[in-house]
């Protein structure tokens, strides 16, 4: 086995801005990878093979792995029968009173063991990794205790080292005020600030701080408070922000430079602006927009003339999101939210990259990137984002190795 | 191997509108199978296990085998790149004046030879296979000259011939007015109730005939034409009507006695009542409602308080609905229509078991009935339409015979 790999006979979707073309689509071209990196990306015919292990892509396309870059895939629990009794009518403060909602997740995910909770979450994570994608983004939320917060942490850890995809967990201890706390928000995020949070970055446990941004989440003053903890230890910050109202999450979100701003339904144009100077992400969750059967988009069109990078994520959970599907939330967010194909599947590559603090080293075809890549059997990247249910990826690469030979 | 097998240890989700429980659930209850049919469903202590092979399913649910009932999932070619240029913003003046539309589908179609045209096809009959569907329906419509049609036809048999699946195959040489037609409406209706019709009947390739009856398509008087030829060959009707217009098709598909009325989003209260007296199922097909944006929804209030019953479809085809997944049309049916995860359900079974002239036979687990069923990793019926993309299938039974060993 040698250690350099170069894929030949594709054409490649690099979603390299420096490159014209549309998808930044290159053809004749070898891909060389050395030490789990893009060495080179060369014409065919200058390539010297000696020592190399070729591999015949066919033809197909091959883009950049796709980057999930939010997701609280690690819980326990369902919520489908509270789901139903929505369907049946049945009156949300009814369903709250009888332990529904984000509660009864949090419920569920405490009463699991760390084993039962990585087997719990382990199936959604693979389902993703089926469908191409490579770096996921995993939130803590559903503990919201100090223990239970880190131990939801380690399993999004433990699913890393488990399996062939790079975690990148985010702490969202401000996700809700835990019954512990009732009527005590202020308190909760005092705890949140002085214990939960510095001890989650001690531990390494975390890249990045989220606050739910909302009147029925954390205020926009609790959510600086948090913010500025967060920076105090050295974490990045990101919202969810004007998901169901505007509080100015986008701009105080931006006000700190952070990655992203995650939502955005009710993004007004000064939270473009603010995005827009301060170099931060929309993240666009069409799921949950599509499940909560809201009415209310995200402003697509402010945000491509403002020339703010949009992402697309799954925003996997099971409250308001339980699609393990990033191929469905493509095609959402163009169906939806009115996205083109390209700028959808930027979404999940060079801007995820970015939503994540890996623009320089994720979600693009370059050289020096990480070799994490998806072939393709299409004969269009826009296939990939136009149709559902028939499988599509032909081999998977992490890290430059494949998951499988191809057929 | 003995004939008879048993499975134990189940929570069958029956859908037999005589048991009172949800989903006509029942449990403490052994399913037997003989021959290839649900021999007895008998209370387990007063089982004989005498000379049969047991499963034991573990506490699994299982519900009858899924039916699609609408598709046409036999075609050539794709539409990614059309729906891209839509997304961009191109007028659909100018993307039909460039061979886009329909008329490209039926290029691509006719342009494949017959086991061409099996190959691209069986991918997304598989898919719906690996979600649970044991029944499909297949239309014609791409072939639209007595030759193509027939292809199309035989490739919908071979597929069930192939494949560990039943396929009904149905007409719709009334799908578009073939380009040799362009002009000549009445002349390609002719055609058809003169010699495509009579001939798809001679050979045995139909068992219904169906017609799109909408002013882009059919008008009433063709669409009467056609469903008279049919009757006269034996073949039953169905319709796509009032899809995206009122041109009263489904009271005429109720008059022919027809089996369903399929779209209906624009379906009015006389519609409604000719659909209830004559016992035609409304087919709701959300896919394609969702994938062209529309926002008339069908009258589910209505048709629900009326008693008609409802079918649900993904209307699997390259231009409105390119999803082969049964799973993303329940949970869109429940999302978007309002459906109930019960009436979904129903609606992929024994609904769409009578919209297919199979009702005695088919969509329940009933003394009977043939042994087409699914065993699903979950813990409640509703799981399996709350949730996109783990898969939950643990075994698919089609006749009898499963198609893995339980894990
Ligand atoms: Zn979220
Ligand atoms: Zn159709």
């Amino acid at each position: 086995m040698s250690s350099t790999r170069v894929w030949i006979n594709a054409r490649l979707a690099t979603f390299d801005p420096t490159v014209e073309a549309a998808y930044g689509a290159l053809e004749g071209r070898a891909l060389v990878v050395e030490e789990g990196h893009i060495g080179r990306i060369v014409p065919l015919e200058t390539l010297d093979r000696a020592g190399m292990e070729v591999v015949d892509a066919g033809g197909r396309w091959i883009t950049p792995g796709f980057i999930d870059c939010h997701t609280h895939l690690v819980y326990g629990g369902s919520r489908a029968t509270e789901w139903e009794k929505r369907l049946k009518g049945v009156p949300y403060q009814n369903i709250a009173a009888e332990g529904g909602g984000i509660v009864s997740t949090v419920r569920a995910t405490r009463a699991l063991t760390k084993a039962d909770l990585l087997a719990a979450s382990q199936p959604r994570l693979e389902a993703l990794m089926g469908e191409g994608v490579t770096t996921v983004e995993i939130k803590s939320g559903y503990g919201l205790t100090l223990a239970d917060e880190l131990r939801q942490l380690q399993v999004a850890r433990q699913l890393g080292e488990r399996l062939p995809v790079e975690v990148v967990p985010t702490l969202l201890a401000a996700h809700a005020v835990p019954p512990e706390f009732a009527g005590r928000s202020e308190d909760y995020v005092e705890h949140v600030c002085g214990t939960i949070l510095p001890q989650v970055a001690e531990a390494g446990l975390a890249e990045a701080v989220d606050v739910f941004c909302e009147s029925v989440g954390f205020s926009l003053e609790e959510t600086r408070r948090v913010f500025e903890a967060a920076v105090a230890h050295g974490l990045k910050v990101k919202g969810h922000v004007e998901q169901l109202s505007n509080l100015q999450g986008a701009a105080l979100v931006a006000r700190f430079g952070g990655l992203s701003a995650d939502h955005v339904e009710y993004l007004d144009d000064g939270g473009v602006a603010a995005l827009k100077a301060a170099g931060t992400v929309a993240v666009l969750l069409p799921g949950a927009y599509y499940f909560l059967r809201e009415t209310r988009k995200p402003p697509v069109e402010a945000l491509r003339a403002a020339g703010v990078p949009m992402a697309l994520s799954t925003d996997l959970n099971p409250g308001t999101s339980p699609f393990a599907s990033i191929r469905l939330i493509l095609n959402q967010g163009c169906v939806l939210f009115g996205l083109t194909p390209e700028e959808a599947l930027t979404g999940v590559t060079r801007h995820a990259a970015q939503a994540l603090g890996r623009g320089d080293s994720h979600g693009r075809l370059a050289e020096g990137c990480v070799a994490d890549f998806v072939l393709w059997d299409i004969d269009h990247p826009a296939e990939i984002v136009y149709s559902l249910g028939t499988p599509l990826v032909a081999q998977r690469v992490f890290r430059g190795r494949p998951d499988r030979p191809l057929a």
